[in-house]
């Protein structure tokens, strides 16, 4: 399958948070970088999203905003 | 400035393509890892975003999705 | 691949419409059923879509609201 | 009312779960295929959404991303 | 119609920027408060949206993030 | 710091409602004019978000839709 989304960013699971609704994913993409995402947690259980497990960060470009110092 | 924004990518600008309404970003937040962010073209002016430039892409934790193989 | 995404609409693509930066898609989901995408170009390019092929509408669950009359 | 959003499929609610902060709706927007939703409980309830009744899934056209097989 | 967003701010038009495929408008929600909106041309024309009109700028409430100084 | 995000408004944070997961923040964004924001508990913690502290709202122009009546 191949998806118009721009950015997929390959990690490895560092942390799996399930709440009530949402889980909350921990994903790390390269050493020492981390991006949080909240899914589902019905999503978070279908894909069997556990620590370890190869996974893909999904972003769209327009909800990258940019930030200068 | 804090931000409620969960991830907060801090990188170099590797490519800045502006369009007529639109600006199209490329940030390397690691070797050899990218991401793209697409922001008015207004906010690429007033933002000064250019080449070699540090900046950060925001991204919301709720706009991440996850694939996984 | 699986996905976090919780709709996955399929359907054939109606129309699409190639502006500078964005390309505006048309997908048929269901008889006179259509849902209209804004992706980038360069997207709709490199998954070569074009009127007639199957594709997928993928939509988060939070990106969907909700109207009564 | 006339809104800027592109994408208003018009359905029948089909299921409706009340979480602590938020609720999921399933909404049946053509015999057999369904849209999730996740609104606020305050929504959902100030919306008075219950299985059997007519609503409207609201989606922006920039939220849609495209996939292919 | 009633809308599960959480954020319908009234104002006027104050300024309406076509462009090839989106347009950006401004509203004037208090005295010396604007937003700006980006929505696709032929939503500006389908709404008719003019400078001097009254519009609402709709904003669901995981859309928001926050900052403090 | 400066943003991509065409949308800051300055407020006065009026309520703080934490859920498990997420917090709802009411900020007064002129005299009667609040918008409602859900962060993340561990942003609302993080940035010590307390009612009649001064905030910023933040919202993407993407993320305004407009209707008009």
């Amino acid at each position: 399958m191949k998806l118009s989304t721009r950015n997929l960013l390959s990690g490895t699971i560092k942390k799996v948070e399930i709440g009530n609704v949402n889980a909350e994913i921990t994903l790390e993409i390269a050493p020492g970088i981390e991006i949080v995402s909240v899914v589902t947690k019905s999503s978070a259980k279908r894909l069997e999203l556990t620590e370890g497990k190869t996974a893909y960060g999904l972003i769209k470009s327009t909800d990258v905003a940019i930030a200068v110092d």
